[in-house]
């Protein structure tokens, strides 16, 4: 496979600590619900998983935000579920509600059951990378993605999203050693998923730990950080030539920032609760910071969204300028865009930190 | 008002930061649906308000888990949102549901139309303050409570929990002008509230930020902490001869530990994603600690419970026993005890707590 030659390499030159003439970014769940193209596209696939599971409509809606918005990075239009889907544990999306596993995994037997899957059926996924990587025909790079191994194990074990994680965790607290073993199943299969879409075609991946932030301090680093590195201890670190970035974002995961910045990866998000000042101080340069702005600004008027843009661009303070390493930021919301976003409050803002990073590199 | 002399110190003492010859403590929402016995008294109320709004019914609940379990605490058996259905917004419960508010406070008209409510419309709380204070007869110190400004801000503009909280941060990013007003009436509201709860018994009071956690790093210190200042400078330091300690909880707040440090007031609560001896260090004895045993531990076996215990206790590290201030641990969850709880495993707990932390005072 060959693909075109990248004409917008900002975003990768951040994630590796490079100077780039402005603040890159992207939004997470940018190909959503808050446009109305990608509500056209999924009225015809018929359901989200007919969207998710179908080459066409992905690489539809993964470039649908880039022919509105100016945007430094494509992402997969993907769930962050498709590896337990794939262990045979039937993944759906009732309408207006989130994701529900027909199987769960609550038991010794249902733990001693589960297996890395095959990645061939996967393979809808793998296609989609390539397709969208042709399409994108080297415009911005195409990140790829999956859920931690704690966030897909809290799915498994509750069936469904959770107010309380009562019963993830209390296999947790209950049965550690049955949470360990779901967990290495859970990382081996990660790391084989998001390895298959690096040999696809995607230039940098994502590890999104949604709901580490729900653990205990303690639990935290024994069953989620712990996975999170034995997945990216198994990643491969190029492919065709190029070096692969690796993004890991914890939702919640402020608190555990110096911990998370030992991990072997090159960008570390934080939602909105994480100062970027402090954040870069603790990081230094070993560390790109993704994030973080609340997505709820979004539906502030315009002068209000730039001013907000301005303070959080000033809280991580003068990127590095110079030759060779430093420190870094990408921007991004600190949680996926709103599906009751107004689409032009997202041009305001991908203008206002375009315009408001601009600086000279030396 | 003359009550019974006080048997058990303990608790108010940590408060305090003096030393103690157990780890005081008490569990947030410890009257309430997992005893059989809440559940019959709710039945007989016939709702939820109907029970918080009868003296009789709060106190008898207030005291149930007294019965069962050496706790070092009460606390009024009330609600966090009893001071916006004074101000008339109309609050109840459906069953199986969470609070709900008949009229939101979303646009100029409603914000500008707040005031402080006349405190008899909250007699029935400081009824029960009185009720609950001789029903005890000195056994252990009774803690009034008030939910934090912005708390009660979230809901009144929400009308009801939010996963996103949407429409109170629209308000707060598009007009933080209105904002400023909602939150300062209610600062000074609660601030009367908890007076008043301190008059009629109250031996400590506690500000719960429930959502505090959910602000943007700089909006947390605009407007909730700033707000829980407010309703600080306001309150009484004694009452009857006795020092009142004051409380604050932000759930999600570990980040903010530093400034919320600088408070005036006496403990800081904590969830369970802070680290208590990383807490301590940032704290020092300038603050007793509260918390933070993740709630979903008690769905463990006993033996796992212990060992839970014995590590957080750890993570504070052994409290000063010396005499005069220094650094004290008060226990608690983290959060709310789930109603799933097992009755026997809160008493595995309260042992756990007390036979594990006993020590020598000098």
């Amino acid at each position: 496979m060959t693909f075109a030659p990248l004409q917008n390499d900002t975003f990768l030159r951040a994630c590796h600590g490079l100077a780039t003439p402005y603040t890159p970014m992207w939004l997470m769940r940018q190909a959503g619900r808050y446009l109305p193209e990608y509500r056209d596209t999924r009225a015809r696939a018929g359901s989200f998983m007919g969207l998710a599971t179908n080459v066409d409509y992905a690489t539809e809606v993964t470039l649908q935000p880039l022919e509105r918005y100016p945007l430094d990075a494509a992402i997969l239009f993907s769930d962050i579920l498709t590896v337990p889907d794939a262990m045979g544990l039937g993944l759906s999306f009732a309408l207006g509600e989130g994701p529900k596993f027909a199987r769960t995994v609550r038991d010794e037997a249902a733990v001693r059951a589960l297996a890395v899957p095959d990645m061939e059926k996967l393979r809808y996924v793998f296609d989609a990378v390539t397709s969208i990587r042709r399409a994108l025909n080297g415009r911005v790079p195409l990140i790829g993605f999956s859920g931690s191994p704690w966030t897909l194990a809290c799915y498994m074990v509750e069936g469904q999203g959770s107010d309380d994680y009562r019963l993830v965790k209390t296999l947790m607290y209950a049965r550690p050693d049955l949470m360990h073993q779901l967990l290495a199943v859970n990382a081996d299969a990660v790391a084989a998923y998001l390895n298959a879409q690096i040999e696809a075609g995607a230039q940098a991946v994502m590890l999104f730990d949604s709901w580490g932030g729900v653990l205990a301090d303690g639990a935290f680093q024994e069953f989620s950080l712990a996975y999170t590195a034995r997945v990216l201890s198994q990643l491969r670190r190029d492919h065709a030539g190029e070096r692969i970035p690796r993004i890991v974002f914890t939702k919640g995961g402020g608190l555990w920032l110096a911990q998370m910045a030992g991990l072997d990866c090159e960008v570390l998000g934080v939602d909105w609760t994480v100062n970027l000042g402090q954040a870069r101080q603790l990081v230094g340069d070993r560390k790109a910071l993704q994030g973080n702005l609340d997505p709820n600004v979004l539906f502030a008027p315009p002068e209000r969204i730039q001013a907000q843009v301005q303070s959080l661009l000033d809280s991580f303070g003068a990127p590095h300028t110079g030759p060779g390493r430093g420190a870094t930021h990408i921007f991004n919301l600190g949680h996926g865009i709103s599906q009751h976003t107004p689409p032009e409050h997202v041009e305001v803002l991908v203008d206002a930190v375009h315009r408001l990073s601009r600086r000279a590199v030396g």
